[in-house]
């Protein structure tokens, strides 16, 4: 019932980050606070250095913008995309934990409360007022509510918040804990299991999954889905505006190996220590011919990578609400070449294969950049610029992560 | 709210044949009523030719014993197995329709009706009474109703019957119209869809999803999966034997190129034009050193076949209620070689190449055939019967299928 008061002990406290790339304040966290605020945030802040970034008062953040890019990785900055979201990769990078975990600050809804939707106000231990707000009146096709603190009381009748979504039993899903069971249980990427996840409570492999693979391989991905505004390309954006995503599916599912699928970055956690160097953004943004690529361009050399290293990537649960659809003809500008580029960049991944000699994340990481620049740099001198980029990526992940082993 | 009364106008009517494997009456029938009386059955009996099987009245059905299996296809009948419901492969080979559904007579549960467990009765336009009994008093997991009509009444005291699985909505799974969605929309075995089916109403393909591969694949198979009791091999039974699977995962998904899974022959439904030659279910029971891997080895060849003609296979939606779980001492006697035999098994068929060459599902089959005793012969003379069986399979099905076109 409670909504902010609910504090679950946290999993993983001191050894997982939340990476959130931002151009504006964080009211949205006021939403997440029961989930979040006892984990560190890393906040990259994209866009111009001078504005002031609000964070909520109470969580624990390292914030850095483009001044402070720049001053730490020199002449190697160039890697990090400016005014793209892509930039949340330099959070990866300067992190010392083990796990990540990255969500999108657009998570959000804009509306007017009215004083008949707050249903519940509890006092929470350190005396701040929680008040609980149902949400209908905003979206008829919401079923969760938000919670916020006294700080926004006096902006009641207009605030911008983030929200949670809901499982069907009608519990807020705290999507963090789901990523951290998925990050932590193996993954089954050599063999199809139909009851899904077979180390799920109340499952396990059926008859005919050979004994052997059911140790299964570490799992080094965990993506995670959107109710609500599904995540679709423009010209599904354009032809489907009204569409939402209502469907709970129930499960987490590896990806089998050889199997690629299109990564999305706004609610997605990792194990850092297996596949953080792969999880590069790439160029996007300004100066750049392409943007909204990002994440999928880290998850297809991810999977590669992960297929060649025997690593996992599971897809499914938990689920986050998105709340709000980008311009789709904005997007159409930042995606229409990578609507075609695409065409070639997935039988390109799709045959890709890494030398057995590559056996760190990092060597299979500059093999590839090798590659694309002898197969991709064909179709555009992006993907040479790309390539480049790639090895200056690895180049900096070295160079900030050595000195910290 | 009504039970057999409920007649949903079927589909493929007269393009689906309905196969099932039996050794008992078919009371089970009953549950099915609804959704199974305006189609064909092929009922194939299993055991002892001489006993009688009784089907309950108002269904239209062909039947086979062992004396017609042997009569139709002489001395080629060895290859259709004898005492395992691996038999039921003669049914899709003289079947003259485009699509085979096929089930298990085994989805019933035995137990005692009380008078007050009659929740609801009335009476259809033939005039018999349709009987609604809450099922709760049987298995308190069980969230369904059975109905059945007055021929039962008399035995409402000890009743053996059929069932039919609800989704969470409470409503009854029509279990074959699913199948029949699944094998009508095309798949996608090329790539993976973060939101799962992209042709279900309400769904898309996500952003990043190459659009020259939107328009699918044709599908060959739809995998329909089970509620209560899950398809576990007889470790796992004997492990675990109150585990009951009552997860609804509200999905439908592909199968994609190159994943191998473990195909359970209990809830299935196939395009035999696509893919019918594939679907030999083995030599299994009399006289063979093995059983239950009957629908294992069709599904592990199919999929490689699939896979080389381009055709997608699906796993899902729709579930049956699987009432009772088989023996698992009897179980772990007809199973104990294939659960070593399968550690060699799965590498065989995830390495298995058919030649460009093979255009037609029987040239892969008998391709693979011959594979199979090269490689497989090797492990026990049992694959080199088998793969000879293979071959004596594609010979009749070739016999009784060339005069219908």
């Amino acid at each position: 019932m409670a909504g902010s008061s609910v504090k679950p002990t946290p999993v993983l406290k001191d050894e997982l980050d939340i990476v959130i790339p931002t151009i504006r304040n964080l009211d949205f966290l006021e939403m997440w606070r029961p989930f979040f605020e006892q984990y560190h945030l890393i906040i990259v802040q994209d866009g111009d250095p001078s504005k002031i970034i609000k964070v909520p008062e109470g969580f624990d953040y390292e914030l850095y913008n483009r001044n402070d890019i720049n001053r730490i990785l020199g002449p190697k900055a160039s890697c990090i995309s400016f005014k793209d979201s892509a930039c949340r990769c330099f959070g990866y990078m300067v992190s010392k934990k083990k796990y990540i975990y990255t969500i999108d600050d657009d998570c959000f809804v804009s509306g007017s409360l009215r004083a008949d939707s707050v249903v519940f106000v509890s006092v929470s231990g350190d005396g701040a007022w929680n008040i609980m707000v149902d949400l209908k009146f905003l979206d008829p096709l919401f079923h969760g509510f938000l919670c916020f603190r006294e700080l926004y009381l006096e902006k009641r009748y207009r605030s911008v918040v983030g929200m949670v979504a809901k499982n069907p039993s009608g519990e807020q899903i705290n999507a963090l804990e789901q990523h951290i069971k998925n990050l932590l249980s193996p993954s089954t990427p050599f063999f199809f299991n139909t009851l899904y996840d077979p180390y799920r409570e109340g499952a396990d492999f059926v008859r005919g999954y050979p004994f052997s693979l059911r140790e299964g391989a570490p799992t080094a991905v965990s993506h995670g889905l959107w109710l609500n505004i599904p995540d679709y390309d423009a010209p599904t954006q354009l032809v489907k505006p009204l569409e939402r995503n209502t469907r709970y599916v129930d499960t987490v599912l590896t990806i089998p190996k050889g199997t690629l699928f299109p990564m999305c970055g706004m609610n997605l956690g990792f194990n850092r220590e297996l596949i953080g160097p792969a999880m590069y953004f790439g160029l996007m943004g300004d100066g750049q011919p392409i943007g909204r690529y990002d994440d999928m361009w880290a998850g297809w050399c991810m999977k590669v990578i992960c297929d060649h290293m025997g690593y996992g990537v599971k897809t499914g649960l938990p689920y986050i609400w998105h709340s709000k659809a980008s311009n789709p003809f904005v997007n159409l500008k930042k995606e229409y070449k990578g609507i075609y580029w695409q065409e070639d960049l997935i039988p390109f991944f799709q045959s890709a294969v890494l030398p057995k000699e590559c056996v760190t994340v990092q060597q299979c990481y500059i093999e590839l950049a090798k590659q694309v620049k002898e197969k991709l740099g064909k179709i555009d001198p992006y993907f040479i610029k790309l390539a480049d980029a790639m090895v200056t990526w690895i180049e900096a992940w070295d160079e900030l992560n050595s000195t910290a082993k």
